[in-house]
């Protein structure tokens, strides 16, 4: 397999790390004819997440970023709003534990009771408080070309990840135009939206002109996350669900999905698709990226 | 593709019903070449479990068997014990609401207080209290023979599914020896997990002769899940975790990845593996069951 030019690397602001030892462990196994084989095979840890003197969550990950991760996560559940004066983000590496401290304690003290008592929690996130945040909100009518989906594509695909040394992840990638800039993995494809949620909330990036890539399925919930984060244009290698498409159009968020080779299928915002690439002249995606089941 | 033989299907207490209406929808898109085309769609909607006067979650499901997503998902939280008798399961179908009624009532009650309080929620489930279920469990030594898993994995790949129709679904089946029982989907592979829990409970499967078979990655979570429903052996087309694997080696679970065709990864159980099936002689998966991305 062809992997990324040095020129594609240089355009990430953060590129994965596959080679960190931390990431990754040489496991035993056996294969169909029972040879002992060793694989490379990714962590897994529990990090616990705290907001001021409050446990919140306690999430399984791989274990990078932890920081944003625990700023998206807040973020990304309504706990921490844009205007939130953050005092301090500390992470303890031994007690796996991170602790984001705001100037204003009081107000989030109060909001988060009431959540914690009030809602469950499903398939990732907090649901009941996720769609309240959707009513009136309306995505600005940022248009796409296609040949940046096919240049996003074709450079995250190539880019040298864990998913492509060990499998068994998810990647989420923030891009501009056809530039992919932050390329954030994890186990699970929340963990991986939430860390981009964080490193966005921590450097002031705008969303308007933003593009998100996952390898995930584009569910109710994934379209949600991306529409609370402001960010108009989601596309994904993976299907989608009935649900996750009516949330898109309701909000005006152009939905790009099955997105393999030359094939993509647009399920909304159509007339915000500026159609500049001819699907004839675009190449197959590499073999190593079509792997099934690897992120299954 | 050739699909499932009438005897395969035969072999099924409960096997997918892709034709169901209320399943899928219909949703229009336009491909790369801006040509509009109609796409079969997986449901996705929320059901709000209740644990008799209490509200406990909401989950995004694809709709069927409310009834025992509902009683798998508490009895795989800790919430219902295996002791536990029902007393109603009522479903309401406008309201998308269950609610689970037990005998004894008060008890659970309070355990449930303190959950609830104490526990967070991620990637799909109550951590906390997962891990404490497992000191000192310790799975029954159940062998497992290599051409029931072949068996096993070819009849679930050429069995008519929601997954083979409308992609972007998770499958769960409970198997005995080389014979699919009860083949659940969801959105979530979690929900399809907690069906066939749901399913054992009210039918009060024994769970040490059984085998679980799932489309999803085997993480932490999963092994968990699998080892508290007391079944000895996972099986999945798809790749694991480190913690994954060092969860199924502590509790004694055999833990089978990457299953494909001829191949396959032994990565916790190898002397409880009975090696009599000549993986030459395996035939490749369907070419629909190798769709990348379809579950990712």
């Amino acid at each position: 397999m062809q992997l990324a030019l040095r020129d594609d690397l240089d355009t990430y602001l953060i590129a994965p790390d596959p080679g960190r030892a931390t990431l990754t462990r040489m496991v035993k196994g056996h294969d169909q004819t029972g040879a002992e084989m060793d694989l490379s095979v990714v962590e897994e840890r529990p990090l616990t997440i705290y907001l001021n003197s409050r446990e919140i969550v306690t999430a399984m990950t791989i274990g990078d970023y932890p920081e944003y991760l625990a700023i998206g996560f807040l973020r990304n559940q309504g706990m921490l709003a844009d205007s939130d004066r953050l005092t301090g983000v500390d992470y303890d590496d031994e007690l796996d534990v991170v602790v984001v401290r705001t100037a204003d304690v009081t107000d989030h003290e109060e909001k988060l009771q009431k959540k914690t008592r009030t809602s469950g929690c499903a398939v990732g996130t907090v649901f009941g408080d996720m769609m309240e945040g959707l009513d009136g909100l309306t995505l600005p009518q940022t248009q796409v070309r296609t040949s940046w989906l096919y240049a996003l594509s074709a450079k995250i695909n190539r880019t040298p990840s864990l998913y492509l040394e060990a499998g068994a992840i998810h990647g989420t990638v923030l891009c501009h135009e056809d530039r992919p800039l932050v390329y954030m993995e994890d186990v699970g494809r929340h963990n991986a939206v939430d860390k981009i949620a964080g490193w966005m909330f921590q450097s002031q990036t705008a969303a308007e002109d933003k593009i998100l890539y996952t390898t995930g399925r584009l569910t109710s919930e994934m379209v949600i996350k991306t529409a609370m984060m402001g960010i108009p244009i989601l596309a994904s290698r993976s299907g989608f669900t009935a649900w996750g498409v009516e949330i898109a159009r309701q909000v005006g968020l152009t939905l790009i999905g099955r997105m393999r080779g030359q094939r993509f299928i647009c399920l909304s915002g159509e007339t915000r698709l500026v159609r500049d690439a001819d699907p004839a002249q675009q190449g197959d995606d590499p073999k190593a990226a079509r792997r099934k089941g690897a992120t299954a």
